[in-house]
């Protein structure tokens, strides 16, 4: 399949016949008018096969992940996404069953999140798939969530489970014994497709004083949000919340657990919610969590003192972190 | 340096404060609301290192040419180019220096087009560099030039002179004899350094009937604005514009020249305007290429057969054609 009828036959749909697009037969694409009272946000995401998933992963799944961690930027911002451009860097020996997988990929992702393919770049090199997706996002004028609004005495809070992924990994790497079968798939399934948070996003607007995704590990992405908002962070350990596979894991292999604890949650990939929000807003924040079906944890509190976020034991004392988050370079 | 600090000591000051931006602090940036009576493009293009430009091209020039090309697209839909996303991923061992003097490569083309940096994302890999940018840019309403617009009788123009960068790239990997340095320096530059047609794009609104980018070549690339318009094409091989160096290669070695003009003509990355206007527009074009010091050539004519382009040659017999246009896969 040549870069041309990859184009026509399989991207072209994914355009959902929006006329703005031009069917991707032209050199850009419009973007229609924003919604009275509503402002374009715009962010990009790339993944890499080999870094953020396994070259051999299902190229579905692979499309899904690259659409989740894009969508979980919008779901940052408290933003609805709307469309993407993508630019995909093949390996030379890509096949058409691979590159009709992952459109399908592409176009199961979309379907769910209304999205549509605005247009982009088909590339070959000699290297793995390098994918990167720009998306773009509505939100109210002036309303979108950002890391800077943090003030001392917020409570932090983080939707679901934290630490998930980095076990999937480890499990894909052989790095940990033996699971029950259901554990295992809960785990393997949360690295590799992350959920992006639309829907508590748009919720957390005027409630969430500071948000942002958890892509790099909670305490690396902790400190981001509270540089940006002028504050500090004290973390309670015990208050992280884990899945019930990794709480099995914990239990069953006790001796284990002290070795990797710190790589669990200091790793990314989790695309949970991380946010800030007023002692007063509690119930609002229980209210959002029952109807969405999705835990929201209280993990420590916003400080005066601006120090890099600590994570404290029962007794308060700090737990030395030696590993902080993914870095790129 | 770290990504962190690439971003935050390098990348932050290309967004030239505009407060959309959050500094690249946030997890997405918002678009400023569009000028009344105009509305948002948006198109991406890769850049590879090794497929698009030498790995040891001064980074400067790898990053200039990365916009160019991305220009390059707004200029073919007419419009003024806006800010960007920019999508890194770099080689693993990637210098300081280096990052440096890419940084500097894009601050110095940002600042002649007045455009800026608005979000984006780094990330490393085992091969070469990897860059997508995503363009914003602005146009008047529905005014956008399209490559669906051409009828028969529109006469063909080409801004520039073709196959320069084709020669370029011929020259740097020695396969052509010597030339005189100026000849020499000159195509080189072309194909480094292309030149995004902004200004023209934006003349030609309300002008041409149809327009697009050559980036795969002169026959490939009319073909698409061909098919995307339903019509079909004439084109004189002797009208076709060559540049001095061109021509002088073309003297100095007759021998060469009928081995490589098919190449030269059907390779990519001149990155001129192809277009079409009604015959009785010439007179607003010649006004055009003298206030813009820009040759604007006419080369051919659309037909209502739908024939693939046709390259004539005086005797108006159709040359044959083996290779017509880069194509990636």
């Amino acid at each position: 399949m040549d870069e041309f009828n990859f184009i026509n036959i399989l991207l072209t749909p994914l355009t959902r016949q929006h006329p703005e697009t031009f069917a991707l037969t032209d050199d850009a694409a419009r973007l229609p008018p924003c919604p009275k009272g509503q402002e374009w946000l715009i962010a990009s995401d790339t993944l890499i096969a080999g870094v953020h998933c396994f070259p051999d992963d299902a190229p579905q799944h692979i499309a899904a992940k690259l659409l989740a961690i894009n969508l979980s930027d919008m779901a940052a911002m408290g933003a609805t996404p709307h469309s993407y451009q993508l630019c995909l860097t093949l390996p030379r020996n890509v096949t058409a069953a691979w590159l009709e997988a992952f459109a399908n990929g592409l176009g199961d992702t979309q379907l769910r999140y209304n999205i549509y393919l605005s247009g982009g770049d088909t590339t070959a090199h000699d290297g793995t798939l390098v994918a990167s997706i720009t998306m773009l996002g509505q939100c109210e004028k002036g309303a979108c969530l950002q890391r800077s609004g943090a003030q001392p005495g917020d409570v932090i809070y983080v939707s679901g489970t934290l630490g998930d992924a980095a076990l999937g990994l480890m499990l894909r790497k052989g790095q940990l014994p033996d699971l029950p079968e259901t554990d295992r798939d809960y785990l393997l399934h949360r690295y590799l497709l992350p959920e992006p948070r639309i829907a508590l996003g748009q919720q957390l607007r005027g409630i969430a004083t500071s948000a942002m995704d958890i892509s790099d590990g909670l305490l690396a992405d902790l400190q981001h949000l509270c540089h940006a908002s002028g504050v500090g962070a004290d973390v309670q350990y015990n208050a992280l919340p884990r899945s019930a596979a990794a709480h099995a894991l914990e239990t069953r292999y006790p001796e284990i657990w002290p070795k990797i604890w710190q790589q669990v949650f200091s790793a990314g990939d989790d695309y949970e919610l991380l946010f800030t929000a007023p002692e007063d807003k509690l119930a609002e924040i229980k209210n959002f969590s029952q109807t969405l079906a999705l835990p929201i944890t209280r993990i420590g509190i916003a400080t005066k003192s601006k120090h890099a976020p600590r994570l404290l034991d029962v007794s308060g004392s700090s737990i030395s972190i030696t590993k902080q988050g993914f870095m790129h370079l």
